[in-house]
């Protein structure tokens, strides 16, 4: 679309503004049909985003917004419209807010319940810096339930500075917000706002001023000079209620739905849909099972499992901690819960996993989603890590399936499984057989006489290693090929009794930490030669799953030479 | 001490009672001066702990403790009084509640913020399973600061069933609790309880019961009484004051400095005392450093600082994934943040320190403490992983020095160095030279013609390699001793430098994912044999640190065994 500039956004008049806003809004429906993205968040955020522009003066004054998924308009109307085509592309516009990208993007943010920290942070810097302008946060109600938030707003009096947090109410977190604080804002929607509620917000330091209407630029021009105005003698929380998907009607009926939209067309097979499935098949035999999620039910496949046992199904809100401990409590108390989230998402509840879940050795079982590269979402969303930060933690059993059919017979296994249980997956696959398995054993797929063995793990690898086997025939020579579908433990039977010389391993996860270093170790580096492939040490950006894949690490082409390589030193 | 039965607590008398606590107090005093321990806090607790196995059945009810350290008085009136003298000593009673120990310990603490959601979950199962009993949480006010609790709380709604949380407010976090949350407590205490922050609770679903105080059992049993009835009902938050250190008077007067005491006499150097030393002698020569604690100010060495620079130094409460983002933003604002925390608590912020950290590739310093095997508080505070879950973090340098002086270099080089940084060292250690250095090299310490090289990193290590070393040479051959001193980025030219076909790791953490990982990745395998010795895959409980270091994989004998052969293969 056209350039919007700075003066034009200051000068415009009402109408003027709310051509603007139609602009955006069809630039950005435009734009995630082609390229995916988050459709609901930003149509519904337009004004709010435009009405801050003018308000402020970008980027001397700094704008953050939590999780960060709802920046494209900011991007669109701080020169980055030219470009905006490319969102999401590879070497293109981050879906998310990014520094290196723009001084107006002054904070990267991609998870949830950073924003007010991050503002803080900002402020305190200006502050003693002696430096000029305001700091304003955008976060939307989904991450007012999450911890950090809190720790934030119980910050505000111990640092002494002033910031101004826009509570962006449209009553999602990608599943409806839920729980106690949620109530609370509910409350303040009503005819009269409850003084309690305004005063729980002085109390941490806030002068709380809302409700507004977040999509009618006529009050929230006003309300924002005010709020800029009341700035002045500290921090401000300015609440404005939006309508998510604004302006589309399909998205503003299911917001969920249309969170995040796939450019991909046509019928896929997605994992989540195999977890759902399988959880209400053991959950149908077995009373102790239970399923919890962060306000993620539909994208993990829940929505099916949370329809048919609504008094076994927990969705906790965006509290990947509290959600960690919560299943490893119900567990001490002898219930069987499945806790299911993003691979990314599952960072935050690290020492969870080791203080509550593994240090008591307790039958949880993470459904890990997302987990390798992820894609079009980039740095923040890639699933590249968990084999590494888990491999560590004692008593944790990580099982990565070859395909669908694999992880529906570990998800059947799990349930007779005494112990803390990690099943990683991406998000879409193939289906397979479901064969009976037996949790820490490899499993043979190719047998050959030959001086290499390639132990892959999960299906982007059992992939290209199945074209890597292929192509070796081609050109005269073979590998044995194994399932290496545990990290931890892994089988050593299988591994002593492997008689090759050369052990390659490929693995959708960072090569430091992962199943390379696992074997290595196992090794030792007696008397094999063990070659590992997996993702660099460095944030993979966006771009297209197989071409961000092979760029970072996993290159066919390499691996090929490696191959043959060892083949001809035999 | 005696053992005091369940009847006894039942049927005593006012006055028994009170001879009771006396009883327990005296204990407690005399254990924790004889085996260390956790002496403030669980002075403050003997009556309400009392009261609470008066008015309740365990463990068919359930407590849990927030972090756990308050839980002797539980432990003696369980049937543990005949073992307490063993307190903490290897084999002997955990400091903290463990779920092996006793029945009574239903559930497993020692980190901060999970009591809340601990107790959900085991009501949430009782429920589901149709079971009697009640289950009790007590909670530091510390605690509430906690982002985990928050997320506890807002949950309460979600998962329609009842707790009674006991809210145990002695005004301290080991520093004094600080923020908007204790501010509200403070209120509460008050003449008169404002009706808002009664309201509070009850919009997050909880029946609020206070002020009581919790050292009065005239006060505290009726009070208790009626937190059970008003539980028939729903979940009852019962606040109560207690004194922290109460019936000694020097630790009511200091409950900082006897929170933790540890039975070891003499004068000790800690690493502690020189981060103060240090950050200040930067902070007066550079106006961007600022320092930034959870709570735990006295204990990392960080008094002076504060003292110093009180403009410049945050203590934000128990809210360690807040410190991190508040550092990454202080950080994109243009300062030098140093973040001090305990190796065993760095664990909460593991998200933090990749989204927005190390993701955002900013100049923030950890300065973690406690690292390696720590000994007496048992599994929940040893400091084993960090190396672990640190060695995949792109962009990330983590630095682990040999001694004191050493770590003084390494935080004066800090000063300039562009990126995030880690530095990672136990609690005591040796004083050494203070010699100039450059991020990412290693230093060879002893050179001789041999086929094996030994590299060791920290202190702990290098003593270790030390005396290895000088056994090696009474017995005929010798190696060459490298100080590893960075796990990341590893010295690529020293490495590839060395000519011996045998390399030896040492390291005070996990095998899995540390140094001897990291090494065996570089070798590949090729040429080189590499054995690496590092602690278990395991929780490793309380104990003698030297005791503990050599059961879980620091054996010199082992190693010892392992040069010996590497010698004689040649």
């Amino acid at each position: 679309m056209r350039n919007i500039s700075r003066a034009e956004v200051k000068n415009a008049s009402l109408p003027q503004l709310k051509k603007m806003c139609d602009e955006l809004r069809e630039e950005i429906f435009r734009t995630v049909s082609a390229c995916g993205g988050h459709l609901a968040s930003n149509l519904g955020a337009v004004e709010l985003t435009l009405a801050l522009h003018r308000a402020f003066d970008f980027p001397r004054d700094k704008l953050v917004f939590d999780v960060g998924h709802q920046c494209y308009t900011h991007k669109l109307l701080s020169g980055r419209a030219a470009l905006f085509h490319t969102l999401r592309k590879e070497g293109g516009i981050s879906g998310f807010p990014k520094r290196e990208e723009s001084p107006y993007d002054c904070y990267g943010t991609g998870h949830a319940g950073t924003a007010i920290s991050a503002a803080l942070g900002l402020a305190k810097a200006r502050d003693l810096k002696g430096e000029e302008g305001e700091i304003v946060a955008v976060v939307g109600d989904g991450s007012f339930n999450n911890g950090l938030i809190y720790e934030a707003l119980n910050s505000l009096k111990i640092l002494d500075t002033r910031v101004l947090i826009v509570l962006n109410d449209n009553g999602m977190s990608i599943s409806p917000t839920v729980g106690g604080s949620h109530e609370i804002l509910e409350e303040m929607k009503g005819e009269a706002i409850p003084s309690e509620d305004v005063r729980l917000f002085e109390r941490f330091g806030l002068k709380y001023m809302g409700v507004y209407n977040g999509n009618d630029l006529e009050e929230l021009l006003p309300a924002l000079d005010a709020a800029k105005e009341a700035l002045k003698s500290g921090s401000v929380l300015l609440h404005v209620v939006t309508k998510k998907g604004l302006g589309y009607a399909f998205s503003e009926n299911a917001p969920a739905e249309t969170h995040g939209m796939s450019p991909h067309a046509g019928p896929r097979t997605e994992y989540a849909q195999a977890l759902g499935e399988e959880l209400i098949r053991l959950a149908e035999r077995d009373e102790r099972i239970v399923a919890v999620t962060a306000a993620m039910t539909d994208s993990l496949g829940l929505r099916p499992f949370f329809e048919k046992f609504p008094a076994r199904a927990f969705d906790v809100g965006i509290c990947e901690e509290h959600a960690s401990v919560l299943c490893a409590a119900m567990a001490a108390g002898g219930m069987r819960p499945y806790y299911a989230v993003y691979s990314t998402f599952l960072q935050r509840s690290f020492d969870e996993i080791v203080h509550d879940v593994c240090g008591q050795d307790l039958p949880v079982t993470f459904c890990v989603d997302r987990a390798g590269i992820t894609g079009e979402d980039g740095e923040t969303h890639q699933g590249v890590f968990d084999l590494s930060f888990l491999a560590p933690i004692p008593n944790l059993t990580v099982a990565i399936p070859k395909d669908i059919g694999e992880f529906r017979a570990m998800i059947r296994a799990s349930a007779s499984f005494e112990g803390p249980l990690v099943i990683r997956y991406p998000r879409q696959g193939t289906e397979g057989e479901v064969l009976p398995l037996e949790m820490g054993t490899f499993e043979v797929l190719h047998s050959t006489i030959s001086d290499i063995a390639v132990l892959a793990a999960g299906e982007r690898c059992l992939d290209l290693a199945r074209r890597l086997l292929e192509r070796a025939e081609k050109a005269g020579f073979s590998f044995t090929l194994v399932n290496a579908r545990f990290l931890k433990p892994l089988d050593a039977r299988l591994l002593s009794s492997l008689g090759q010389r050369y052990i390659v391993t490929l693995e959708d996860n960072a090569l430091i930490g992962g199943l390379g270093d696992a074997v290595a170790r196992f090794y030792r580096g007696e008397g094999r030669t063990v070659r590992s492939f997996g993702y660099a040490d460095a944030f993979i950006p966006h771009g297209e799953c197989a071409s961000l894949a092979k760029k970072y690490g996993l290159d066919g082409e390499e691996i090929f030479a490696v191959l043959r390589e060892f083949h001809a030193r035999g």
